[in-house]
């Protein structure tokens, strides 16, 4: 008999470019090695003691379920938090979920059948791939470049991308993973696209306040004739360091859309208790506690665009927001590269761990000679996890030549 | 232009049994009445100290992400879990998840592609039926009775049911909604069918401890020809009394499988830190804590039982386990009856939430004389709680007729 066999969708599901090398570092750690992490967007930053006071207030005898919807006080505190923004949601136009990932789960199946297409802009965040090949959604890449900070092309090429298939865009902005923040041409342009084509625009919106130099964000609920097609994805794991606290939100004004977000909510019952409660006064009072990370990214992308820029043969574009970078590296398989970090490089015993862009590419053979940085490690750490990058693009290229 | 329209899959995923009409409770409680809630598996009982504990014991700065796989910990404390059941799985077998519903949908994911066909016994847990509409899984309904106390059917008739797309077949036992302990002979069954016919076998083992009258479950996984055919589906939340912590686990000894499960999970990138934390000491050292409860919940079953049995028209078989049953009433339309209960009944002040047993069925018109009832309460307010499903159902005859 036939071994018995996964499913197709199973076998078609990428593996996430950020973890995906993680067996590798905990070997490297095993042979005693330090490993500065700049793959994965888990900041240094302690997370707020209010919200770590808020987990050990919890008192009542029984953590029940919560309803699916999420906790009238968390969507509440959601409704707040935008409110302060300067939109206005109503708490029925809120869903609590277990993270942002989650909550682009419930919107890519909300808005796509297996087989509709879903636009995305490439390098895009790594779970979109996860999750498109779950649901049998077809993302149809379009391309942007390290050479124009990954901005938007023009909107002829964009439209090119929409076929009767396609159910809508999904849009990250601040970007994950290229760090570019599109400006209010761009936004305007896709929200003038979306509105044409009466497509869904989801909006993950994880990074919004994390914008350097004074700019903002043009955020798309300030256009009222989307609001049907607008289906914004949040989460508090970055603007308040609670990455391993996992609550987001998804939010619409579009009631079938809330409809059916709430019904997959309900195949998995709640989001954690406890961790909803938490969040509460941080998310009703959030302006302060983000300005101050904001400024310290800001610090921390400077120190990480100078010290990449010394490095012989690497190109990289300041990024405008959110903590992530996409440079260019004299490399001509990123995969390779990463692999080498952490199984045959290290200096002083330490090494650094990357993630390849090829992950963040749904084109075969873009992203070659790219990587992500995440800049979530403080200054000093930060200047030697660049400079172990330097000598180990060195030591590659010897090894290889 | 027309309206812009949600995905058909969102469109024929079902509103859960159990949770949908919450709305209407909702109502109830605004107009000063008092539900007792039977519609829903939220234990009264307190949640362990232990664990209420371990969560204020959290004490690292920043509330990291988890790794995708679960913490080590938590993982070896589910190993432990199995363990002292006379079962051995490595940690590499097991992916905590957050509760059992993330684990089920990873594990029909995994197993079935759109279009491929999923065995169940109905009446079944409703999520079933969510989780296979969000991925364009074909449920293949095999019918069990009430007057058989939701048995299984011989074996030809299960076999009858497997064509060319069928996966596997998904089992609960103990049973959720009816109850029933499979017997010895039945597992076998089933496992031979499966082994037979190169099936997946997804089992979901919530209640797997909870069994009445000294009986017990015979494990799939005592039998060492499945293990490439296994997938586990468990969760602290019942024998813990910790609903509203969310921690589950996939376990399979089939590689592939898991590693198709550890992509679905890079997904949504972790579960909650503080509860995987929280949890490891009572999965290490369970049995004493369950078999505790079980005791409570086998009077809790004589109870309602001998109330049920009082109500005239109302056939209840005694469940061997969990804490369901599904009682046979003389309606014609439970939906009805369930919002005839929180919208136009009480009795002195008081009303009882129960969930109509359509929803656990996938043939339609089966369930329109039944419901389910959990037996969640304490001994005093469950017997108030069926007293008064026997008054309203006297009001409910006489408003019909």
């Amino acid at each position: 008999m036939k071994d018995i066999s996964i499913s197709n969708r199973a076998t078609n599901t990428p593996a996430s470019a950020i973890r995906k090398l993680v067996p590798l570092a905990d070997n490297a750690k095993k042979k005693g090695i330090s490993v500065y992490h700049l793959n994965i967007g888990q900041p240094d930053l302690p997370t707020p003691s209010e919200i770590r006071q808020n987990i050990k207030k919890f008192d009542q005898p029984t953590i029940e379920y919560a309803p699916s919807t999420g906790m009238l006080e968390t969507r509440e505190a959601w409704q707040k938090f935008y409110q302060d923004k300067g939109i206005n949601f109503d708490v029925a136009d809120i869903n609590v979920t277990s993270g942002g990932s989650e909550g682009l789960i419930f919107a890519f199946f909300t808005v796509a059948d297996p087989g509709s297409e879903l636009i995305v802009f490439e390098p895009f965040y790594t779970s979109y791939a996860i999750i498109a090949a779950m649901g049998n959604i077809k993302l149809v890449p379009i391309r942007t470049r390290v050479e124009e900070g990954f901005h938007l092309p023009p909107k002829d090429i964009i439209e090119k991308a929409i076929t009767s298939k396609t159910a809508g865009i999904v849009v990250c902005n601040p970007n994950n993973p290229t760090g570019t923040v599109y400006t209010d041409s761009e936004v305007k342009l896709l929200a003038e696209i979306v509105h044409k084509h009466n497509l869904f625009i989801i909006s993950d919106e994880t990074y919004q306040e994390l914008v350097f130099d004074g700019k903002k964000v043009l955020p798309f609920a300030s256009f009222e004739n989307l609001s049907a097609q607008l289906i914004i994805v949040d989460s508090v794991s970055k603007r308040f360091n609670s990455c391993g606290v996992r609550v987001g939100a998804v939010v619409s004004k579009n009631k079938e859309v809330m409809s059916s977000v709430l019904r997959f909510a309900q195949s998995r019952l709640s989001v954690a208790t406890v961790e909803q409660l938490a969040v509460v006064s941080m998310l009703r009072n959030h302006k302060k506690y983000v300005d101050s990370i904001k400024k310290i990214y800001e610090q921390r992308r400077n120190t990480v665009v100078r010290e990449l820029r010394k490095i012989p043969g690497v190109a990289a574009v300041a990024p405008e927001g959110a903590f992530y970078i996409i440079p260019k590296i004299p490399v001509s398989d990123s995969d390779d590269f990463a692999a080498f970090l952490l199984n045959d490089f290290s200096d002083s015993g330490e090494t650094v761990m990357i993630a390849p862009a090829t992950g963040f590419y749904a084109t075969r053979g873009l992203g070659m000679n790219e990587i992500r940085i995440a800049y979530v490690l403080e200054d000093k750490k930060l200047r030697r996890a660049v400079e172990l990058l330097g000598i180990a693009l060195e030591k590659y290229k010897t090894r290889k030549s």
